[in-house]
């Protein structure tokens, strides 16, 4: 499974936008709404209980500063978090992992909902061609500009 | 906002099955599925901006060991957890709450998803009589019997 994971390895640090005390933050491949994010442990983590105390702390703090940071990158309003734990409950990579969605008025026509949206991608599978896909020029160039903001956003708002 | 607040004030505490650390464990008054809890903030708090640093980390603490208790008492196999912020989210109640719904195979019928029962339900507002709901006596039960298996619960796992 591990060596699988899309979310283990160089590549994953290398296609995150933020990176703090072993927690990543990558902007999702198919994001539903712009901004949809991803929150990540660094090392292999197939469940929220195998998280230390400390870890669970660094985890949620550092999505809730993520989270603040994507409201202002995409004037965003509201958020929906997701957190899905087992194949029935949705989970389609086995690597613990948060969804950031922030929300702004009118963002989906009336009636959709981003659940049904996320969870019928995921039902598709990860390799199935027709997911709405960023490619992988999209993902950098989208990446490198979140970088530089995360930047700038740390040198405001400290910690 | 306060005042009219249903996770605000004794009532909220006296209609907890577990307290720790002044975060809130809530059976559900309308659960979607056998185990649907919230995770509320004891203190009025309308937002996860709000919380401090050593809240949050008590809050998803707390949230992770409900979670594990609520898989034992419901045989569950895997969780959702959706955290709504903003009306446009789907949040219906202004005070901090996490939802923690417990899944187990064949749970639902194919193509329904628990997050279009909980934002259908939602969107009918608190009071609409035909949103499906426990009377009184009903959510007492269920969170007494609760309280005990909480009780039972901390004597084998620590902390």
């Amino acid at each position: 499974m591990e060596k699988l994971c899309p979310f283990c390895g160089d590549q994953a640090a290398e296609s995150s936008f933020a990176l703090e005390g072993g927690i990543l933050a990558i902007y999702n491949i198919s994001p539903l709404l712009p901004g949809h994010s991803l929150i990540v442990p660094e090392h292999h983590a197939g469940s929220l209980f195998d998280l230390s105390e400390d870890e669970i702390s660094r985890f949620f703090a550092f999505a809730r500063k993520v989270t603040h940071f994507l409201m202002q990158v995409y004037n965003a309003e509201a958020f929906d978090w997701s957190l899905q734990e087992g194949e029935i409950a949705g989970q389609s990579v086995e690597h613990l992992h948060l969804h950031i969605i922030p929300r702004t008025s009118g963002d989906l026509p009336d009636g959709v909902e981003w659940y049904s949206l996320l969870y019928g991608q995921q039902s598709q599978g990860l390799d199935n061609p027709e997911r709405v896909r960023l490619n992988t020029w999209e993902h950098a160039g989208a990446t490198l500009q979140l970088r530089q903001k995360w930047e700038e956003y740390n040198k405001v708002i400290p910690g």
